[in-house]
C-alpha cells in the first residue's frame, strides 16, 4: 500500500477526552474515529488489525471443532420475555419498535436466539454435542462509555455456545475452550492469564476470565507466585490464618479518644498497629423467620470488605446494603466511626484474619471512646468465622502454592459452564439414549475482538507510539525513502523493493508521501509497523539500506540484495 | 468436516410461506433460518456461502484501489438531520433512542457517517480522490420483508462511497467499480447484465444497476438483440415509430357499445385490432399559474403507460397521482372507461406510438359509445407527443443496434455519480488545488452481499435442490460412502481419500452417518456440493470409486488414486 493512496490518519498531538493510552494511540495512528459515545468507524490501519485478530480467532474456533454461523442483531423481544431477561436486564439491554410497533432489542449477547436455534434444529442426543460460534457486532448501551473501543457500546464479539446431554460432556468442550483461548492470546502475542471468575448474573457453575495484563487494566487478579493459579479478587479466597490465636495478655480497657475519626487516627494518635484494630461494618439482612434485620460485619482494620464475599453469606443481602447512619444510631446508639463487637447487639460475622487476633482495638459504640487490649470470647462473642475481605499481596495463595501476588487485568474473554439454566427456561431439550426427553446443558464462551485490539495497545507500546506483536501488525513492513521525490535513485530502490516484498507475499506500507524524513520515521513508529526499511542517497553508495525493528532501536545496514531474506527469517 | 459433526440441517419438505425458489432452497438446504420476520440466522452451510461472495467482492474492491473501513451500524440522529434525510426518509428508516433519550437510527446507508468522517479526514485535494467501503450489516424496517434474505430487514451490504474534486474524477472511479462489479459478478459466476437505471430518491446524475437474471426477479429488464444495452424497463425509451402517420381512410363514426368495459370487450365484440385502439388516462398536475388541473394521457390499447416517464413531464405530479372516478365524471362528463381524446377539454399529451396510429378507434367521453375511424388533427388535437409507455419485445432498442428484448432481473448492484447532494447538506469540503474552498463530487456503490447468495440461487438450480457455482459452493467436494459402517473395506478408502483431499486443500464435506444411500445423494444434490464421489462394495473390487458432477447425470468410474488429481485438473 502507498502512503499517498491510504488513508493514514496519524495525529501529532494526543486528542482530548482519551484518558487511556490505547485510546489516545488508537486515534494517533488513525485506527479509529468517534462517530458519537461508544460508536466508533474503523479506519483502514484498525481495521486490518481487528480482522487478524478475527482470522485468528476463528481459526482457533473451527479447530477446536465449533461451526460459525451468523445471527441477527435485532433480536424479538418474546425470546428475551421466555428466557425472563427482558425483566431482568438492566438499560444496558437496548429495547426498540419496528414499524409495527412490535418489540425487539439490540442484542447484547446470544443465549436466547441460539436456544431458539438448537431447540428446533436439534432434537436428538446424537446430534451432541455441539458448539456454534459467531463473530458478531453486539450492542449494550453502556451507561457512559469510555476508553475507546475498550467500553464501547457497539462492539465485535465473538459469541459460542455449546449444547450437551450430560456435564462431563459439557465440561470436556469447556476445558476445549479454554485451551482454544490460551492458543488464540498466545498467536496474538499477548501477555495473558486465564483467571477463576464470578459467575455473577449470567448463572452457573463454573467461569474463567482470560486476562490481558496491563497497568491500566480495570480488574484486579489475585495469582500465585508458584503455580498457575488465578482469580479475579473479587473472588479469590483469603485462607484462614495457620496460626492459633494467642492469648490475652491485656485487660479491656475503655479509653476515651475524643478526636479519632478514622482507624488512621487511631493507629497514629494512640500507637498501634493497623492490624492490631478490627472495624464493624454494619450491612442489611434478614433473620431466620425472614424479617429484615441488620448483620454486623468485622474485618481487620488494615483489610478491605469484599462485598461479593459478604453477599454469599445466608441472612446478608444481596447485592449487599450498607446500613445508613440512622439505622446504625438508631440500633447501636453510636455512629458508624465508633463500632466495635464488644457488647453488640447483633448478628455479628467476624473475618478470619480478624478472628485470631487477641488484645485488639476496636470502637465502643459509645461515641468518642474505643476499647483497646480486646480478646475474644472473653469480651465479645466470636461464633460466626467467614471469608469477609479481599486477599492481599502476601496472603498465602489459595492454591497451597506460594503467596499472592496481585495485577491489573483487562478481560478479553470469558467462558462459562452456565448448566441447564436456559434450556430449563427455552425448553432446550432432546431425546436421550433412553428416549426420554432432557433439556441441555450449555456453556457459552465469549472472546470480546474489538477490545483485543486496545488491550494488545495497553500491553505493547512505548512513549513514540504501538508495538504490534507480529500476528496483528496492520503492515509487516514499511519502507521509508528519504527524500525520494529529488533523487531518482533512492526512488527506484524503493519501487523495487516494493515490488519485491509484495512479490514475496509482505503487507508493505510503502511511504511515498512528500515528507520530511522526521514526520515518516514518527508515523511508523506511531502506527507500530514491526519492521522498517529505510533507504537513503548514503547508504546506496554501498548498495545498502538500514533496517530497523519497531522493538530495538538497533540500525542495522544491510545490502539491498539481502533484504527479502532477511525479512523472511525473522 | 464430517457431517456427524455438522449442522446440517437438510429438510425434506417445502417449508410454508417460502414463495421463492432461493427462499426454499436456503431452508431446505439448511442455509438460513428465520428469526423474525425479515430476520434470519445464517446457519453453517449458508455462512461459508456468504463469507466466499464477501472475500470475493473484498478482493475486487482492493483491487480497484478502494479502501476498507468498518462504521457502525448505530448511527446519531443529528447526521441525518444534517443530510435532511431525518426527515425524508420514509418508516424503513429505524429511529431509536438510547438509555438517555438521544436520538439514533439502525443504518439502511452510510451516506451521512462516511460524509461526516470525510469531511474530518480530508482536508486537501491532494488526499483525493478516495474510495472507502466496508463490508457491513445494515437494516431497512421494510413494511413486508419477504423471500427470505432476498429482502429480509437486517442483511449484509458493501457499500463504497468516493470523494473528488471534480466530476471528471467521479466518472473514472465510476468507471472502476462499473469494471470491478463486472469482475465481482462474473467471479461468482452469475449471468447478470449492468443495466442504465433511475437514481431515484437518492438523487444524482448517473446510475447503472446489475442484475441477476432469473424469471423471479422482481425487475424488469429491457435490453438489445444485438449490442450491450440494457436498461430497466422504468427507464428504457420507447424510441418514435420511423414511418410517419399513414393517411385518414375512415370518416369518424360515434357507435353505441353498451357491454364495452374494457379494451379486452372492445376488441372481442367490434373486430378490431387491439394496436388501433387508443387508452385515456386522466392525471393531476398544474397549470402554467401553478393552479391544480387534470392532464389526459394517450396511449395505445396493447401498452402500458410507465409512469415514471409520465411523471417527469413538465406540469404533471410526481410521483403521478391518477385522478379519482368522481373527478373524471365532473370533469368530463363520463367513466374512466369511456374517455378518448375527441372533443376532450384538457390538456393531452400522446405517447409517441398512440400519435402515429390513423383511423382508430377511443372512447367517446360518452358512457357506453365509442369513436370508430378516428384520426388525429381532422377529429382530436395532437400537440403534445412524448414518451409515455414501456417499451415492449420487439421495440426498436434505444441504442439504435437491434430490438428490445425483456428479461426479469434481481437487482444485486447499484452504482450511483451522486455528485455534490451530500457534500452540499454537509459541508463536505476540501481546499482545491486554487486554495479555495470547494465541496466534492461523491459516487456511492452498494452490492447487495447477502441478496447475491439467493440470486445465485435462484440463478442455479433444479428440482432436486442447488447447483452453485464453484466460487460460492459452500464445499467443493462430497464424499459418499456407501453403509460404510457395515463394510470395513469402504470405510478405510473413504477415510484416507478424506484426508488426502483434505491435504490437496479441497473443502471436503465427509458423509459419514449412518444413513441409507438415498438420503446422502439427496441431501447433497439438495446442498449441491459441485463434485461427489461416492464409495460403493461394488467398484472397489477394481480399487474405484464414482465421480458425479452437480450440474451433471453423468458418473464416472475412476482408480481411487486418479481422484485428487482428477479434481486438481477441473
Amino acid at each position: 500500500m502507498r502512503t499517498t493512496q491510504y488513508l493514514l490518519g496519524t495525529l501529532k498531538e494526543n486528542p482530548a477526552n482519551a484518558e487511556v493510552v490505547s485510546h489516545q494511540l488508537m486515534l494517533r495512528a488513525g485506527m479509529v474515529r468517534r462517530v458519537a459515545a461508544g460508536l466508533y468507524t474503523w479506519t483502514p490501519t484498525g481495521l486490518k488489525v481487528l480482522r487478524k485478530v478475527e482470522q485468528i480467532v476463528r481459526e482457533e474456533m473451527a479447530a477446536a471443532g465449533a461451526l460459525e454461523i451468523l445471527m441477527p442483531m435485532v433480536q424479538p423481544a418474546d425470546l428475551w420475555q421466555e428466557s425472563g431477561r427482558w425483566e431482568d436486564y438492566g438499560p444496558e439491554l437496548l429495547r426498540l419498535k419496528d414499524r409495527h410497533q412490535r418489540e425487539f432489542v439490540l442484542g447484547p449477547t446470544h443465549e436466547e436466539v441460539i436456544s431458539e436455534l438448537v431447540r428446533k434444529e436439534i432434537s436428538s442426543y446424537k446430534q451432541l454435542p455441539m458448539n456454534l460460534f459467531q463473530i458478531q457486532t453486539k450492542f449494550r448501551d453502556e451507561i457512559r462509555p469510555r476508553f475507546g473501543v475498550m467500553r464501547s457500546r457497539e462492539f465485535i464479539m465473538k459469541d459460542a455456545y455449546s449444547f450437551h446431554t450430560s456435564d462431563a460432556c459439557l465440561e470436556k468442550t469447556y476445558q476445549a475452550m479454554y485451551d482454544a483461548y490460551t492458543r488464540i492470546f498466545t498467536r496474538l502475542g499477548l501477555n495473558f492469564r486465564p483467571v477463576i471468575a464470578d459467575t455473577g448474573s449470567i448463572g452457573g457453575d463454573m467461569s474463567h476470565e482470560f486476562h490481558v495484563l496491563a497497568s491500566s487494566g480495570e480488574d484486579a487478579i489475585a495469582f500465585s507466585t508458584e503455580s498457575d493459579y488465578a482469580a479475579n479478587v473479587e473472588l479469590a479466597e483469603a485462607v484462614a490464618p495457620s496460626t492459633p490465636r494467642d492469648e490475652a495478655t491485656q485487660e479491656l480497657n475503655k479509653q476515651a479518644t475524643p478526636n479519632v475519626k478514622t482507624i488512621d487516627d487511631l493507629v497514629s494518635q494512640f500507637n498501634v498497629a493497623i492490624e492490631q484494630t478490627v472495624k464493624t461494618l454494619i450491612v442489611h439482612g434478614t433473620d431466620d423467620h425472614g424479617e429484615p434485620t441488620l448483620v454486623a460485619l468485622v474485618i481487620r482494620g488494615d483489610h478491605s470488605l469484599n462485598e461479593i464475599k459478604a453477599a454469599k453469606i445466608k441472612g446478608v443481602l444481596s447485592p449487599l446494603v450498607f446500613a445508613t447512619e440512622e439505622e446504625i444510631q438508631a440500633a447501636v446508639g453510636a455512629g458508624p466511626g465508633s463500632l466495635g463487637p464488644v457488647g453488640l447487639k447483633l448478628r455479628t460475622i467476624v473475618d478470619r484474619s480478624a478472628a485470631v487476633l487477641s488484645d485488639f482495638v476496636t470502637g465502643a459504640n459509645d461515641d468518642g471512646y474505643h476499647y483497646f487490649g480486646v480478646n475474644w470470647e472473653r469480651d465479645a462473642a466470636c461464633t460466626e468465622v467467614e471469608d469477609l475481605r479481599d486477599v492481599v499481596e502476601g496472603d498465602p495463595s489459595p492454591c497451597g502454592k506460594g503467596t499472592v501476588r496481585i495485577a491489573r487485568g483487562i478481560e478479553v474473554g470469558h467462558i462459562f459452564q452456565l448448566g441447564t439454566t436456559y434450556s430449563d427456561a427455552m425448553k432446550v431439550s432432546v431425546l436421550n439414549e433412553s428416549g426420554k426427553s432432557q433439556n441441555l446443558a450449555m456453556g457459552c464462551y465469549g472472546i470480546g475482538v474489538s477490545r483485543i485490539v486496545a488491550a494488545a495497545i495497553e500491553q505493547h507500546h512505548d512513549d513514540k507510539g504501538i508495538i504490534w506483536p507480529e500476528a496483528t501488525a496492520p503492515f509487516q513492513v514499511c519502507i521509508l525513502p528519504m527524500n525520494m521525490h529529488k533523487s531518482v535513485r533512492v526512488k527506484e530502490v524503493a519501487e523495487n523493493l516494493y515490488s519485491e516484498l509484495q512479490a514475496a507475499g509482505f503487507d508493505v506500507l510503502f511511504d511515498d508521501r512528500k515528507e520530511r524524513p522526521g514526520v515518516m520515521f514518527a508515523d511508523m513508529e506511531l502506527v507500530g509497523v514491526p519492521h522498517t526499511i529505510v533507504i537513503g542517497e548514503r547508504n546506496l553508495d554501498e548498495k545498502a539500506v538500514e533496517y530497523t525493528a519497531r522493538n530495538s532501536s538497533e540500525k542495522v545496514k544491510m545490502p539491498i540484495e539481502d533484504v527479502v531474506s532477511y525479512l523472511k527469517g525473522l
